[in-house]
């Protein structure tokens, strides 16, 4: 291994990470934030929720009132003025619909010189939820979109109406008071009215194409529900503010800092990255190729969220299989690597956040004895990895903004 | 269709081709040639020797000899002093040991103020052979080797032992006249020993690399060949000066040079792409998607050769498939687009040289009812194409230098 291109590659991850934590997050967003003069209200929901809403109170002192839901066993404390709840991921469960509840008493009958504090985070489609209909009907309306094989969009279309606060329905119940929301991105390109199905953002789905949806794929439902399909759902919201404030826009650029700090020329290539994990691999080891003799050090940045068609029985996770895909085309060339990590330190059923090659990863596989086609095929990268010692770890870190590929040339 | 992103591909279409046309690159590469006072003798092998030939004619005027050989039906009339012949492609025959034979007894005795001028294209692996065994026994342990699953490597390998000319003999027959070599590459990354077996180029391969080829997949052969398998191929040639000057490079780079004069500011990924097509369409979409709100007119370009696993039984090559994996990225970004051609003008089994999409191209198979998934999922891209007017159709260019992928945004 080359060990000064490991040494920057773990000084970028390291960075690029911290600045997308919920806290850091937070912090960063809460700089646009002047309160009025009325109260303030902190609702906090998703899996980061309880960080996001430790930071904001600490940056702000005095709450009015708080509410955080978030996962099992991701309440880490008290946080004054605040209620902790604990519920169902990625299915809604009672507790979901009784936290929702509460929030949404929380910012009834607020006056307009109060400040919904909005804190949310990915897995805020299921927890932050308080259905309109019977929780065991949305259940099952819910497994016959899945069954049909409806896409993310066409199940949201059909849910944001059955529910009290998805779709913009959260900041509708929140006026006249204003909406400060403070979004930590899982999804690509950052869309807000799918990052948990959009509470506080406006609705571009319609009832006509609901009602379609419902038609469709002869969804059954009672009279009531479909009625319900029939209601459209905020198209403006004028006491919303919404800042989305970490993503792999920001993980992606937190790198390139990091790189240039380092004394590498960037090259963004994108945060939108959804390709195949082991061809995005490739891509990346071919640009490296053909530019290492540029004679100067080039930083490659590619963020997003690839695939990976399991076709092995092997151990790995996305980041992994695109490093070692990558590991093949370096082999020879000097001062080359590429590493690509999941900012939430989870790559995988594995317990590394992803995986890191160079040009002498290859060798060192073949002088294991390790096919490195083989192990490509059989989705085997850890152990891979594992060999060269290119796993990168991590640890949980708390935050979900996808992930980011980064290729070095020194 | 955008038509002024489309004017601005088929320009740099049109630009890019031309520089890798076999007469151009072989012009060009001869302002470096400066003959000696003895004789110079021209010998071109691979499919665009003709092309090669005439154009070489035409710049040095008088030449003491000549001979192209080339495939059937790629002779396109007389050139002066030059025999021109006719071979099998891509397997040799008799026509090519003949035609290699008389290329080789021209270029006996000369003296080392004689230069051969050595033409060099895709091909010529089959086409410039005179074997040192039976044609038969050759046939056969070539059989054999395809049967085995050896790679291309192995092959030349054994292959270059069994040759009058491969592996560096040729340059070795030549001696001391000097050999200036033209080569017009097709293979990714241009590795001077495996283009046409490297008849002019010291060979890096080894005997005790053969014998173990040989063992390993239980090749059948005659004592005799056994034996030639021994004999080493030249490591070291001091009379050689090789220019490759068609190559994927110079198509990128002229690329490159077209879309500068049309404004675009360029980042060059790579001329060494050799991922699944669909998956490098999906990755240069991204590329444009997350670049879209830069500001000014960006081109991205990305040279090389991908593949296309087929799963379908549409019609389509792997330029057009890359193109129409990208129209699902770039659907409603605005001003951006992406092209690819094959620099031979045939892509797949099509009368296309490739395809081109922009953010209509989605939008317009949707209004006419076609799925572009499915299309994709059918290896159908040429009829996607042909639907929205996406198809690059430029004839065959008589060059052959791989592929060249752009993306644009105005």
């Amino acid at each position: 291994m080359n060990e000064l291109l490991r040494k920057d590659a773990d000084q970028i991850i390291k960075e690029a990470i911290e600045a997308v934590l919920p806290d850091e997050a937070v912090v960063k967003a809460l700089k646009a934030f002047t309160p009025k003069d009325g109260k303030v209200i902190l609702v906090a929901a998703g899996k980061a929720a309880w960080q996001m809403c430790r930071a904001a109170e600490r940056v702000i002192g005095h709450i009015d009132g708080g509410i955080v839901i978030t996962k099992y066993g991701h309440v880490m404390g008290d946080i004054p003025g605040v209620t902790c709840y604990e519920a169902g991921h990625p299915v809604p469960d009672e507790n979901s619909f009784i936290a929702t509840e509460k929030a949404i008493s929380m910012v009834s009958g607020l006056s307009q010189e109060d400040t919904v504090l909005f804190l949310l985070s990915g897995g805020g489609s299921a927890l932050f939820e308080a259905p309109l209909i019977p929780g065991d009907e949305l259940a099952d309306i819910t497994k016959q979109l899945l069954a049909s094989g409806a896409d993310i969009v066409e199940m949201n279309t059909i849910r944001k109406r059955l529910s009290k606060v998805k779709g913009g329905k959260f900041a509708k119940l929140c006026y006249p008071a204003k909406v400060f929301g403070i979004v930590l991105s899982d999804i690509i390109g950052d869309p807000l009215d799918m990052i948990a199905s959009g509470p506080a953002y406006p609705d571009t789905s319609t009832c006509k194409e609901a009602l379609h949806i419902a038609d469709k794929y002869g969804l059954k439902m009672s009279e009531m529900t479909r009625e319900l399909l029939k209601a459209e759902t905020p198209k403006m919201l004028d006491n919303i503010e919404m800042h989305i404030t970490g993503s792999v826009k920001e993980l992606c650029n937190a790198a390139k800092n990091s790189c240039e700090r380092l004394g590498y020329e960037v090259v963004f290539l994108t945060d939108q990255l959804e390709c195949e994990a082991s061809e995005a691999g490739s891509f990346m080891g071919s640009i490296l190729k053909s530019n290492c003799k540029a004679g100067k050090k080039l930083a490659f940045i590619a963020g997003g969220e690839t695939v990976v068609h399991i076709k092995g029985s092997g151990k790995g996770g996305r980041n992994q299989e695109l490093a070692l895909s990558a590991a093949r085309k370096i082999a020879g060339i000097k001062n080359a690597c590429v590493f690509s990590i999941g900012s939430d330190g989870t790559d995988g059923p594995t317990d590394a956040a992803g995986g890191y090659v160079d040009s002498d990863t290859a060798g060192a596989l073949k002088a294991a004895g390790l096919g490195i086609e083989q192990m490509l095929e059989n989705n085997d990268a850890y152990n891979a990895l594992k060999e060269t010692g290119g796993l990168i770890i991590t640890g949980p870190t708390g935050t979900n903004v996808n992930d980011v590929t980064v290729a070095l040339l020194k």
